[in-house]
């Protein structure tokens, strides 16, 4: 269990920048993933932009969103999205929360998302909607309390992306792999489908269609060999800046100036 | 005093480069910051572009925007905008102003911009849209007189970001972190405004939703969260440079081609 | 023979890398080359991401997409796209199928393709559509079956791109540069394309501009200059990445998390 | 001279290196300048791609664009742009000719661009339209023949900046500096412009305005500025690739697959 979970700590701090990489997430955004041994739990980053994520930053917390295990970290604040999807969908193992550019524009206008090529079949035909005023009226957007996060999950119900009014989207999978793929070729295909609308027609992808295709690109093979490409382009893009840890140090700023050394401190390079 | 001033030109010329590399500035544009310890004095780069700003760039200047110590740098020549707010708003503590791409067309096409998502709200409900013509007539559009830098203050009023026709906009914090957040995210909800546009519809926050949103969003830790993010990756690319001093050295032109050598000479790499 | 070989493996492989860094392909995509002295054989990669290819994963083919000699590699699921077209054209000695996000929306929207620059003429007057549907149904959209690709071969006729519906789409050339330029250049051509509509008004070449143009441009002299540089851009991203080789092997996830040892462990870097 | 000359071989390659940084230019389009001893001659590169041009590459022509000096260098096909442009135009001291995506869609939809900003002000009220079927009726698009130069000179008259139907566009200026400010800032108006009409409406900037702006920005201190900026940022790219000359070399394919080793081997890197 415990070489599981270092390499569970690592799979998923890998899948918080590559998701960074493929700009998915900026500042903004989280991925968890379900704990190996105990379906009650989850793990997820503590609270700082994914691509700054390494395996320590990784904490584990129960379905309720309690810390496991006490730490002076700072959480999250919407990890209720995490552990309100894990309860209400046992065949759930990883879930990631966005606010990627390509998708916004859908959860802003309301215009319906429809999978327009075979990649972007994995998000699945339905994409629900939630907006936060339905149940909450007008709020910070944000969801912080547990009955934010069931409401959200009672709207994704057995879909496997949510739209959210206003705020991101929602992407679940039954493996981190699956979910980035999934959180990926949706933007993609959001992208894609708004560029066809400015042209002029958008042609979806039929039910039968999204179902094949789906199936045929979530298997194994094309999942390793998109996880591949992009591990290996964040490497890539690490690799080039720890070339230079000395000069690097060398410009940091004076220590008066920073104000989160805690934050940056612990970061490996 | 000395040890704080220290700091924030550590922290403002970061806070140019950050700008710099996310796309907001390119050779023009600027940010400054109210002295911490003289209300009546604010700092700011000399004459260069953003990208360029190290910490012994950034001059003292009265808030009537005359350079505090003699210097045979060139100034900005739209330092009125930034002395203009600072005297008209004892509150604001930084001011950024910019051509940033994303902004632009709402500069050029007076359409109105509003907060569409939670992290747009920090910008406020009211953007101000200011047009040199109206107390002018037809300028170079740049604003170099007081008298300028008062109309664009007045018109400014208690917002936090104003647009400028066929010039750009200007934002303003209570501190460097907090303006430079504001600017960058009302940049992305500009670009997010626009797709949804163009998909049909815009559903904007309502106020009561930017009230709460920015109210969350700019508490200390999703404002550190967002600095650390932007800084590492500023950093991380000026460290893939500083990787190679030499080869870069080797590969500067001859001598009798540079004919801004003080302007690059100080850099510290 | 053998050192010709050796050398259209190391030209198959670096057109993989440059499609894949100037945002041809991304983790999915491929391009082959008829043998040079074979007619009836194909080199192209095994199954992985395109940016990721070497010359040793490059495998050979019969036109029935057979592999001639056996191996333990996975194999591309669509190399059928690339026997039928070799046995459908025996001009063609190059073939890439791609889902570049420029030319996408044409295969979403059904809008036609036209040639709107000089540079644009060397994808050819003519880009014919092809639809799954038509004489299969339902399918997952991609070609796994010979009938399938018999069937895009067939559309495709004499033209040198072909649309696929929902999917992508399939270039092919009289070398692997030719192939690789017609690909670039139809991409940038269907985003100038795209933008003019939207301005309000495409003008497209006439057929007389497009034969002349096409031919002015498919000389040796302006594929080598296209081909040079795109081949240092690529040799300039990977000389940055080589420069930390010790860095970038420190920095790789514990072995426990590693799913696919094979697809890495042959990548040299 | 020989110093002056020097130096300008290296401003001009220089200025090959920022306008393909700054994405104006890919492996086509080029820019030159009139020699600054001889009003009767003009400097450019031998036939490359503007990425990859060094001081060597730099050739000297009479503005009946013969070589003055014999070469084995291929030249670009396009080089009575330039000295077409010379003869007609004495003010002129370097012209650039670049097809950059953010202004093609004009030259393909024939809408007009205007200055939409201070820095846009730059390229001139008036940008006029040639299109080669006028005076040659269907062509290669490319101008080759001196008559086709002149046509365009002529077309340009006393404008700095000229659209050019399906093809391009060509920018002029009284000296490198001032040819690549405005060809890159004429680029940034192009995409502005292009947002404006999407959000609805475009209100360009008077006639008078446009005067005062050019005049504002086209003085030595904005120009050092910009050219500041843009060559650091082509030399910070430069210093990372320089960092791993080994490392590169490592990678280079194999002999028999380079077809063109006088096209690269003369680079210095």
């Amino acid at each position: 269990m415990a070489d599981t979970l270092a390499a569970i700590r690592e799979e998923l701090s890998l899948a918080n920048r590559i998701l960074a990489h493929e700009g998915i997430v900026d500042a903004f955004g989280h991925i968890s993933v379900r704990h190996p041994g105990d379906p009650g739990r989850f793990l997820i980053s503590r609270h700082r932009a994914p691509a700054l994520v390494a395996p320590a930053d990784i904490l584990e917390y129960t379905l309720d969103t309690e810390p496991v295990h006490p730490t002076t970290f700072r959480h999250y604040g919407e990890r209720v999205i995490h552990g309100c999807i894990y309860q209400a969908r046992p065949d759930v193992m990883a879930v990631c929360h966005h606010h990627a550019p390509a998708m916004m524009p859908y959860a802003i206008s309301r215009a319906a998302m429809v999978p327009v090529y075979h990649l972007g079949a994995s998000m699945g035909t339905r994409v629900p909607f939630w907006d936060s005023r339905d149940d909450f009226g007008s709020t910070a957007l944000v969801l912080v309390k547990p009955e934010e996060g069931r409401s959200l999950a009672k709207a994704l119900g057995n879909a496997s992306t949510i739209l959210m009014g206003r705020h991101g989207a929602t992407a679940v999978g039954t493996s981190i792999r699956e979910c980035v793929f999934r959180t990926i070729f949706s933007c993609k295909n959001a992208e894609l489908q708004t560029q066809a609308r400015l042209l002029g027609h958008v042609e979806p992808l039929d039910a039968k269609e999204v179902e094949l295709a789906a199936a045929y690109n979530l298997r194994p093979g094309p999942l390793e060999r998109a996880w591949d490409y992009w591990a290996q382009r964040v490497r890539d893009a690490e690799a080039r800046v720890a070339a230079a840890p000395k000069a690097a140090a060398a410009r940091k700023p004076a220590k008066a100036a920073r104000k989160t050394p805690a934050a940056t401190r612990k970061r490996k390079r």
